[in-house]
């Protein structure tokens, strides 16, 4: 049997503090380093507010033992993108994020690309990314999501996908989405792993209808995904959709004798 | 013969110049006061950057008989609007504006109100009538225009319309337009002049896709619309539609004697 592959949507601040308290923490980790189960994990992240570096050291901080080289998020896939179409970006992302470009030519700037850039969402920095991409006979646009909002400690904020609607606007173009729930970006994370579809379990965090273009790349693997994560309930749900993850993760993997399909999930 | 009414959607900045260059202020302004004429002006501006006595100082600091009394724009219009349906309006709008809204209730806001904020768009300024519009169960969203961007002396500037697709989509809501072109805009100068819309002649200055619901309201009136005003050609075109306006303008009301129809509309 070929090795299952697991890959699991994270983001700090949203459901993983609750992995924390549901103890959650050992029983996925654990997995890769099991040589019976032959696990490997993929995480997907849409985080542009910091490095992958970073942002696994954060992880790292609070106990988890996760490397860079586990992570796919979409600023290098954005990278991996530019390089094949020899694109030269001009960037509207967090400062946080700018040495994942280290790399690309940016100089006379022919695409804008746009991240989650937080304060850097002045009025100045949009028009100047506007008037490049009015500036080209072709203009494009990549966005590394295209989320609405999000929730930090002081409230809700506008997410990547507000300043790329409006973008799109004042443009009248179409941006190209690198992230969650872009097909292309988890078929960037199979071709890091060298996995096709028909292996990997994927724990869906978000509705079905933001993921339909993954539901039709791995039609033919095991799905898990949550109901409807409300705001208000997003600090409790996720504690039931990952102990069921993790039940039919053990359940395939041949590992039944520790399978406990519990009714914990409402 | 009833009067007919004549009205011309003005911005600074745009056209507006070239009037002075090309000697029509003489022409237009003269009109109302001939009393063989019987002609009125209403400026319809989408002006959300100051109020309209600032606005009209600008213009009459540059040489023009205007009166406040004379021009519609989108915050008084918006007011009236607030007012019928008790709505509580939170601002995201120029400072310059604020003015306006000064007799209408603004605590506890029920809707948010975005115009051409400029500078006031900042991160967290779209944060907040963000969470005002989220926190509401059915978020009003009320613009005071649709624009995509404009153009000033330091460059292209995204417009009102940009950060209302923003807010649109953050919040999933539609925006009710208060500006040119909706329709309910130009319903609201004709109540103001108390003339109904056959009898209106109409200075067009965007592209006819734009203005399909002004088109609809004054169908059986003559209507005069300048061809794509191109970026590029800002600076030249408005030469040659004023001019045509003003010859039908002279036809019309019985002045066929001066009536010119020139070939001088390329």
């Amino acid at each position: 049997m070929e090795p299952w592959v697991a890959w699991s949507s994270i983001r700090y601040g949203g459901w993983w503090p609750c992995m924390q308290q549901g103890g959650w923490r050992f029983m996925i980790f654990e997995a890769p380093s099991n040589p019976t189960s032959g696990l490997k994990l993929r995480f997907c992240t849409n985080e542009t507010q910091a490095t992958r570096e970073k942002f696994v050291k954060k992880l790292q901080g609070l106990g988890f033992d996760i490397s860079v080289a586990e992570v796919t998020a979409p600023a290098p896939a954005a990278c991996r993108l530019l390089k094949e179409r020899g694109l030269r970006p001009h960037l509207l992302v967090h400062d946080d994020l700018v040495p994942e470009f280290a790399d690309i030519d940016k100089t006379n700037p022919n695409c804008v690309v746009i991240g989650d850039a937080a304060e850097n969402f002045s009025y100045a920095n949009l028009n100047e990314a506007f008037r490049v991409l009015i500036g080209l006979e072709k203009p494009v646009l990549i966005s590394l999501g295209k989320g609405r909002y999000y929730k930090e400690t002081d409230g809700l904020k506008l997410d990547v996908g507000a300043y790329m609607k409006a973008l799109e606007y004042a443009c009248d173009v179409q941006a190209e989405v690198v992230g969650k729930p872009a097909k292309a970006f988890f078929e960037s994370a199979l071709a890091e792993m060298g996995v096709p579809p028909e292996q990997v379990m994927h724990r869906l965090a978000q509705i079905p209808s933001h993921v339909a273009d993954f539901i039709r790349l791995s039609r033919n693997t095991l799905r898990v995904w949550d109901a409807p994560c409300l705001l208000s309930t997003a600090h409790f749900f996720p504690l039931y959709s990952c102990a069921l993850f993790i039940d039919l993760l053990l359940y395939h993997t041949g590992h039944k004798d520790e399978y406990e399909m519990t009714n914990r999930r409402q």
